[in-house]
């Protein structure tokens, strides 16, 4: 593929002045109104037109009988018309010069030789005409810093997504949609989500060039079955590194059935994984075994502390955890080094019954007087020279009455030391966990999966 | 150790009639008033003798100036004194003639010589007096079914436990609590609850045996540092087995760090992990490398279906997902077959669009029409000679008014296939969930996971 620029035109696609909706329904839950349902209830501030021949008003929005009738030329066309249809919207986005256009529609090359045909044409008129084509066979996107929700995807049903740190590549509409709304959930806010479908224009790698150039985006989720424009794709997470976000990619189709499975999904090629698997040491990408692994480390990288060596310190009320930590730190390359002798006085000395090298077991007594924890924390981030954190709490939290002296009592102790990584594994309601995130600590319910995050 | 038979004498010690709390304190919140709390908000149905000097009553039960006093002989002590006066409470059950008794106090083995030289006369004394012991260092056992609760354990503090078809064994006090709070958030009902700590004399395995004779429990939990009676182990594997009671064992110390932690846990040497994995491997013991997994697979087995081969059917409705899954299931060893020719020629004329071969992709389509979704499930399921089938459905049943036609399409497409382990990966409220469990389905928010627990 030829650009002028990597990423030229994607401004327009994705954060788009104006947009309209070919082929807007009046039925606020059918595929084609529910884009226009989602920008209405997201509040995009710039100009909407639906068109519709058959309506005055879509959804309670001025409607167009055509195209040709919309006041100004929109930034981006959501194609939202059946398959047999499409070429010749696109043909009339052309004519208005519209810069952008996104095709919902499936049945191209994903579905044999005729469809491939299709898509190729629609391509070649768009490309000659100077439209941007996200899709076909895709989700859409959305930008939810504008209230940019230019998708079908039945997840935004239930809550809308709120701008935060993250942003989104996937091939897979909705796979893309099934980790936006994990992240959600995680209380991670998703500012772009852009699914690429059959990729007959943007690919994922020209969509990760432009997402590494956002100054709002703290790390990058992908989701990729083959690359089509491997140079464009290396340039993107050279650029990534550079601007310092880290990448969290699910590069698919390892095995033999998934790698079938991907060409008929999105007419994509797997390629080789030892080249994928180079390239992502080369770049520091880090590559996910599964779709919970990718959510915890980039959950782990929104917080921005990216610890220099491998030294873990790790503070436990229990011994069995303790144990359960330290052969996870090393399944995982993370050593678990004991304390300085002087330090371990130190710690005895404040609490006789402890174990002190590394795991420090300060026993539940620890909760009888909280202050012992910060003073605790303190001598191990101070003598420890530990890089990360981890404080095993349990249940703890979960008693009302000592989450919130908890919460103090660790702040306390991790207040002077600003850079390392300071990880919970803890049980809480939302709210607590939402608390202690803000404190800036990482929260994670499972031992195994918070080690793993910290060695990523 | 010598047993007449491996557990004389459990059945007073877990399904006591009778207890008495030496040391129970009128405050509810302390360690010493905690298991009197547990016992009355559990309802225990048997006798209950709190023992202390200076009160009347204790939290409004009759109290006892002195064991001799009591006026029954109890079933069980729990020894909520101090450390100082367990040995004298000890020579006192003895006395009295009281069949077990449970240590909750530290300070013993774990701590060192003095500590191990207390630990072996308690432990003479007892065993001299046929009184039989659990702990010390031990957080104590509950037995969900008779509303026994001999623990202080604060994870109890939100929610007591309800019996179900889960039995947990652990030498770590914290860590048991830990997995059985989990177990109970995943809807798991735990009848019983057993934590050992220093083992002076009842010990994991004479647990494990006594566990795996119990015919309400469908699944054993297990959490193991190390272990004393290495042919009373072996005994209860083998009869777990012989019941068809799957055990699933976190093993933990693999690492020398962990080695070394586990023996000043609970004084109890790691032994060689290749041992244990052969032990594992002859007995069908699932070896979970974390707790994230021991509770999925334990949450497969309550379902008490147990495929027999390792033919997976997977269908999904989205083509990512697939690749996913089918990622996945090599990484576990699953076979993701094809389905028959006819069977995908079938499946073709019900969804032109769909993917037929397995993963079977009924795309977004089927949501429009469910009974397309039955039919293909009952055709995958029919004729695709699958062991299991797992179905992605993602964020759909968060969508209330899908939630329900989903279910019932899935019910409707698994009905003639009882003895198919059938999987949703699906994200979905606690209410949503319980529901598609009581149907008949596993629920996994995760894919890999849900393939990880197919494959144990």
């Amino acid at each position: 593929m030829n650009h002028v620029s990597p990423t030229t035109g994607l401004d327009h696609l994705f954060r788009p002045r104006s947009i309209v909706i070919l082929g807007a329904s009046n039925d606020p839950n059918r595929i084609s109104g529910r884009p226009l349902r989602y920008l209405l209830e997201g509040g995009f501030k710039g100009a909407l037109y639906p068109v519709n021949p058959n309506r005055e008003t879509v959804q309670g929005v001025k409607a167009y009988a055509s195209l040709a009738d919309v006041p100004e030329i929109p930034d981006v066309a959501l194609l939202a018309v059946p398959a047999a249809l499409t070429e010749q919207a696109v043909i009339e986005c052309v004519e208005k010069g519209v810069r952008a256009t996104l095709i919902f529609s499936a049945g191209y090359a994903e579905s044999g030789e005729d469809g491939l045909a299709v898509q190729d044409r629609i391509t070649a008129i768009a490309k000659a005409g100077g439209l941007r084509l996200l899709g076909p066979n895709c989700l859409g996107m959305f930008n939810s810093q504008i209230g940019y929700f230019g998708t079908f995807t039945q997840s935004l049903d239930r809550e809308m997504p709120s701008p935060g740190p993250v942003g989104i590549v996937s091939q897979s509409g909705a796979y893309g949609s099934h980790i936006a709304f994990l992240a959600r959930k995680r209380g991670m806010g998703v500012s772009y989500w852009i699914t690429t479908g059959n990729e007959a224009d943007v690919d994922v790698a020209e969509c990760l060039y432009w997402m590494a150039g956002q100054s709002d985006i703290k790390v990058i989720m992908a989701y990729v079955e083959g690359v089509r424009d491997g140079p464009l794709f290396r340039a993107a997470l050279a650029l990534a590194r550079k601007n310092r976000k880290p990448v969290v990619m699910m590069k698919v189709g390892r095995s033999e059935v998934g790698a079938k499975a991907a060409s008929s999904h999105t007419a994509s090629l797997a390629g080789s994984d030892a080249v994928y698997d180079a390239l992502f040491r080369q770049y520091g990408v880090h590559r996910a075994a599964t779709t919970e692994e990718q959510l915890d480390v980039a959950y782990a990288c929104t917080r921005g502390i990216f610890p220099k060596g491998n030294k873990l310190g790790v503070v436990t009320l229990s011994g069995g955890a303790g144990v359960v930590i330290s052969d996870s730190a090393e399944r995982y390359g993370l050593d678990v080094a004991p304390m300085p002798k002087a330090a371990q006085k130190e710690l005895k000395a404040l609490l006789p019954f402890a174990t002190v090298d590394n795991p420090v077991d300060t026993t539940a007594q620890a909760l009888n007087d909280m202050s012992l924890l910060s003073k605790n924390m303190r001598v191990i981030l101070e003598q420890g020279g530990y890089d990360a954190l981890i404080g095993f709490f349990s249940t703890v939290p979960t008693t009302r009455t000592l989450a919130e002296p908890l919460r103090n009592a660790i702040t306390d102790g991790c207040a002077a030391f600003p850079d390392r990584l300071v990880v919970m594994e803890m049980i809480a309601d939302e709210e607590t966990v939402r608390s202690y995130e803000e404190s800036g600590f990482l929260v994670f319910e499972d031992a195994d999966r918070a080690v793993l995050a910290v060695s990523a």
